[in-house]
């Protein structure tokens, strides 16, 4: 946070609220209760860190209405009926100020073919490239340096960050935000094995994104051989994910970073995959199935499973063989005792 | 596929054809048989599916020519030699309709240095940088936002689609394909701990690319220490990979999304690399290999091998030991009743 | 390397020197000893090396001035008081060939607001971006197509190169080296699960970037949710890393490529993380800890640590659960004969 707030200023976004003490200057930041300094604004989201309040050196606190304490010299206490809703407003107001709406209209080193059709509330930043047959959506967010390939349509309300490349022939639904150097539609990875060379497959399929999803900084999606790659609806993708061709997405998966999904995958929704989690090739994911971080998908799952390790089996079973492994010194070491007691029975037995 | 083909057109592209059957409007999209909807385009590649014929809601179905079914009303069965070549024969045409041949010449808002050299029918597209010295051969496509540094060169009919970087010094050579957001010729990793920091060493090599390389989106392949990181003609990189300084890999090789390589590290040609596997430095993996997805190569591995695993063994190994893991479970609970009962032999035996 | 030097550019630059022999033409390769062809530099930068010397194809070789040999027709041995250190003089003369200081200024088909402050020395190259109230310290380059977002503070003598993108509100210090691509202060991965969908929690803190810091191409650092994601002095960060939101990094890190690290983790000085390492989410990573290749740290490990596998766990023990995991085929087939044993100890005793 970069940006000041003065205490009025605060107390007129947080809504109807009781204010204790006064601050020099403004709030300059947001911080914890416990890592809070001077010019902070903190608040209590759990009263299980109520004990953290007296120590906490933020300059202002938003607090529940029934907290009793008395903000220190130069402090102030902000009463509301809920701390974190009060700075959730906060935060979003931060955001306006961070990201402001931009002015509708193409600045002039934008590149835009003159059959594109673009909405007159659009802003196209510097020095995107929309190509021929594109269409820009209501109040959509070309950022800067944005590429948009020809006849692809994106829809209202999508932001497209510094650096984002949408290849030809692909679709974005409503309120889609690509984080930077987001690339939507490279080709699909498909070849045929010809006299000793790898010919290409040609991919001309596409990508669907659909309304409300979004997906973090260098991720990948490739375009379908035919048909179309599908993330569904309010979908959460972070960055550097790889989605190959023909992968068919639910709604409302959240992807951590560094996932990879092999093509021609299903994914139900509600599927949750942990950082740096593959998925195989032809399979369906069942929804709602959760796979833990660097889960490493083999065969179909189940919905409602949750799987993890290398290939992934279910969560508890692959705990307990994680110990048992830790447990082998000890099992090699009993096993050759056990042999030697039983060679002596044996020898006893013979004797 | 959003462009449409009249039945006609569909037929002129197919070559001879028998056609039974005629269709209401144009053909606007490809799937297979099973999940073919009106105005869709699809094929028997495989007689094994034959009995999805009758049921598939495709408006055209390219068959072979002895099929004896059939169309629905508003359907057309179009028999050919070979569907599967017909198929290929219509994809590549949406190939070029996706992305058509551009007009040769020099976008007038592109940034190229007076002393590069661009050959008269190179394309270079928007905002595209090409700087000092730098070559770009015959039909060369610098689609849009491409970066390309001084005293690098390009060869003939490579195609670098919008957002690559290729930095100063480095070498295409013909029919490279580069997709979004590629970056050649980065800085190897190289430090000297001097005194408590790490000093950077210089990374005065360069990358050479060969002929008919294919590069996934926002992979990564770092330039030489000096001499050159090379990667080897008609070898395939998916998005997100990975080629770290020195490495050298041979024709015609594999490199599925995520991968990565360490330094100075040497491919045979026909390596096959899966999803997410990683490769230690300065080793010598043989012709030929094949390492399933996310395995760990940390030796050496001979031509020819088939390796999986972290760290990597011989495939059939890998899958035995994998086994034998789940049976860990079964494995203590045998031990702990066979402990005990070689505890009560050798009371009994004593008594 | 492309560039050519003659030998008398050579000696000038390595600095005192005793030369035998010549050469025809220039130097215009840097190679080892065994693989220097004619027209390469090489170096004795290791005794050990010392019989590699005499069947060195190299035109040049810098040697220790205790250096008894003659060289062959048409090479030259230069001999100085440290061939190493002569060749990393001559290796920072070839980099300041590959990459010339550029001239101060904005280039015209630079897009740079203009409440945003350039300090005179710097250099905005062809196609940049810099958002309103940014700031670019002295000598700073923006090579090309760079995007720096408003309000961000960049220091002194850095290098931005080309395709990179800073966001809004984040801070770089001095000397910062980003390759091409990196992208800096996209949004943290953060969202509320409320009535089955996922609402965006706003993130509205910024990324500092202490001194001296370099980070690989297409590399990704997500801006704190509040308060900032720090990078710390003389880290160094390879190609396609993920540092989430919130993390804190101390100084002098190193980080292989493709490693991820979780949200809101803290690592000490000193840390190496290896390549494709993941560190879970709230950790403390301690000062100085070493993490193997592929390693997933999913608990805090204490200062000084080296670990391996995953989960990470001391190395020795992870090498020796490694080693003992081979042998479950031997330990399986041992177990079932020790069965057999005690079985037929049972019969005998109990007959």
């Amino acid at each position: 946070m970069r940006v000041a707030l003065s205490l009025s200023e605060l107390i007129a976004i947080v809504g109807p609220a009781e204010v204790r003490g006064a601050i020099d200057g403004d709030v300059t930041g947001l911080a914890s209760l416990e890592t809070a300094r001077t010019g902070d604004l903190s608040f209590l989201g759990n009263p299980r860190y109520k004990s953290q309040v007296p120590e906490s050196q933020a300059s202002v606190i938003l607090l529940p209405t029934d907290h009793a304490g008395t903000p220190r010299a130069g402090q102030a206490f902000v009463l509301v009926a809920n701390p974190s809703v009060a700075l959730a407003a906060v935060c979003a107001r931060l955001e306006q100020r961070l990201w402001p709406r931009p002015s509708p209209g193409i600045h002039p080193s934008a590149s835009v073919a003159t059959d594109a059709v673009v909405a007159p509330t659009a802003t196209i930043g510097p020095l995107c490239v929309v190509e021929s047959g594109a269409r820009i959506g209501e109040r959509t967010h070309l950022q800067a340096q944005v590429f948009v390939g020809r006849g692809t349509r994106i829809g209202d309300d999508c932001w497209l960050q510094p650096g984002v490349q949408v290849t030809a022939e692909c679709t974005l639904h409503d309120r889609v935000r690509l984080q930077p150097g987001v690339v939507v539609g490279s080709d699909g990875f498909g070849y045929e094995f010809v006299r000793g060379r790898h010919e290409k497959v040609p991919q001309v399929g596409g990508v669907t994104v659909e309304s409300d999803v979004e997906i973090g900084a260098n991720a990948t999606i490739d375009r379908a051989r035919f048909s179309q790659t599908v993330i569904g609806e309010g979908t959460k993708i972070d960055n550097l994910v790889q989605v190959a061709h023909n992968v068919v997405m639910g709604k409302h998966c959240i992807l951590c970073a560094q996932v990879g999904i092999a093509g021609s995958t299903t994914l139900g929704d509600y599927v949750v995959l942990g950082g740096q989690a593959g998925v195989g090739g032809h399979l369906t994911i069942g929804r709602g199935v959760k796979a833990g971080g660097r889960a490493g998908l083999t065969t179909d799952v189940e919905a409602g499973a949750f799987v993890s390790g290398m290939p992934a089996l279910p969560h508890m079973l692959e705990q307990r063989l994680t110990i048992l492994r830790k447990r082998l010194p000890e099992l090699f070491r009993r096993f050759d005792a056990l042999e030697v007691a039983v060679a002596e029975l044996k020898k006893s037995s013979s004797a």
